[in-house]
């Protein structure tokens, strides 16, 4: 059986003093082992490249989505299959996916960008973390597009709202959405992990074959961080609005790659930290 | 110099319908990497085992608090020093930080959770993570202490905001703080990274040689997941409060470990998801 994305749970609920038993849900966090399947020859080699916590749900996009920022694969038939898989003996706890690669598709995770901030010999800071960037070769973005109004940004919190039924529930969750120019919501994702919810939004167009997405926009439900920046950059997103702050490095990000980048978006009151030319 | 935690930002600023531009102060997100040093017959072998994504300051505090809840230092005399370091020929940036470790202590970094996680036979699920906790012996914690009133509790919110400083100009960090029994505050941190946060928390207490912090209880800004759970249990502390929602994840470990786990805290209303024993 699949795992849930929620959990109940019994809580002792506190009010001015008052106190009673209550039943509560909570979002589920359990680990995801991500490994990379690569097949030589006859031969499969599996690798274990990342463990991440996350809420259950959409976990074929999430590991796509994650391998896809890595820079591991670049489009869907980069690999045959991507499954739940299970150790021998073991039971399946629907908690670790593989991703089959296809023969002729190099496995270099040397290369990946996690590692890339280790193995820099031009030092650690914020610029080397740009550049390292620019070794994995993102997509050049359209100088324009998206171009939206400030009427359609204003409605894109409401609709993120709408759509989080887990976080209803629980208060507990991160969301990421994805739009287009004239409002359209694309896709929606939820998780209690912000990359995580990034990955699974992102994962989902990947696995549809859709990159890049030049003419979308993604909204965050938090605060927008360097990580949140270099993945939309890497799918071709020239657009990002986050609900809160953003960091400086996800503004120099933002400035560095021709992005937009939009904070504390509120209806009709949001900051433009980098491209307002995409703001009509 | 060493780095600032808030930087300036221009930006346009729309609000229902007028813009204009303004100055705006960022968080200061940046890259520190965290290496561990060995002593052995007169020779010092160098690793990185860490490049976290932070907001500067207390550095020294995060790399010794992400070391301690790693499991990599157990006392503050387990190191000669900590440093700033720069590699030959590259400038000085203070995002380099080393820890260097006496003659006599062994670093198994393969001991680690982090590394555990992916090495486990017992699978990957959310009990199989909280045998891997048990696995690096977490201090066991005293059974009534600290016993903390709800209003003493009800007060905490207020007293973590009025001490953002950073966060009342930015809107974007997370918060951290260790208060005692009676209300003190011990301590308080703030990051852009909410592990980050409580890493220097913990670590500014276990420079001070404070381990562990049996009298001690934690509040966090944000919400609570799986991994704060588990810094507080490895630096003793039996009770965790959170402004924001708790996982499931969260609510497991304080209950196998005999924590106090209180969510949603706003003032005089909160849930106790775990150790209701030891709120008076």
């Amino acid at each position: 059986m699949k795992k849930s994305s929620t959990a109940e749970a019994r809580v002792r609920r506190v009010r001015d003093g008052h106190s009673a038993e209550a039943e509560d849900v909570v979002a589920v966090e359990e680990p995801l082992e991500i490994r990379v399947v690569e097949s030589r020859a006859g031969h499969e080699h599996s690798h274990s490249v990342a463990v991440t916590m996350r809420t259950p749900g959409d976990d074929f996009a999430l590991a796509a989505g994650f391998l896809f920022a890595e820079g591991v694969v670049r489009r869907p038939d980069d690999f045959w299959r991507i499954e739940y898989c299970v150790d021998p003996g073991q039971e399946q706890e629907y908690n670790v996916v593989s991703v089959v690669l296809r023969d002729k598709v190099p496995l270099e995770l040397s290369r990946t960008l996690r590692s890339f901030y280790t193995t820099s010999s031009c030092g650690v800071c914020g610029k080397a973390t740009l550049d390292a960037i620019k070794v994995r070769e993102p997509p050049t973005l359209p100088n324009t597009r998206p171009r939206i109004a400030a009427k359609t940004l204003a409605a894109w919190p409401d609709a993120l709202r709408a759509e989080q039924s887990v976080f209803a529930r629980t208060g507990g969750l991160h969301a990421a959405a994805i739009f287009r120019e004239d409002g359209t919501q694309v896709a929606h994702t939820e998780d209690v992990g912000r990359h995580n919810a990034v990955d699974k939004v992102i994962g989902g167009r990947f696995l549809e074959d859709e990159m890049p997405l030049h003419d979308c926009a993604m909204l965050v439900s938090g605060r927008a961080s360097f990580e949140i920046l270099q993945k939309a950059l890497m799918a071709g997103i020239p657009f990002v609005a986050a609900i809160g702050a953003p960091s400086s490095l996800a503004v120099d990000t933002a400035k560095e790659f021709g992005m937009t980048l939009v904070g504390f978006l509120r209806g009709a009151s949001f900051n433009v930290y980098a491209g307002p030319a995409r703001i009509a």
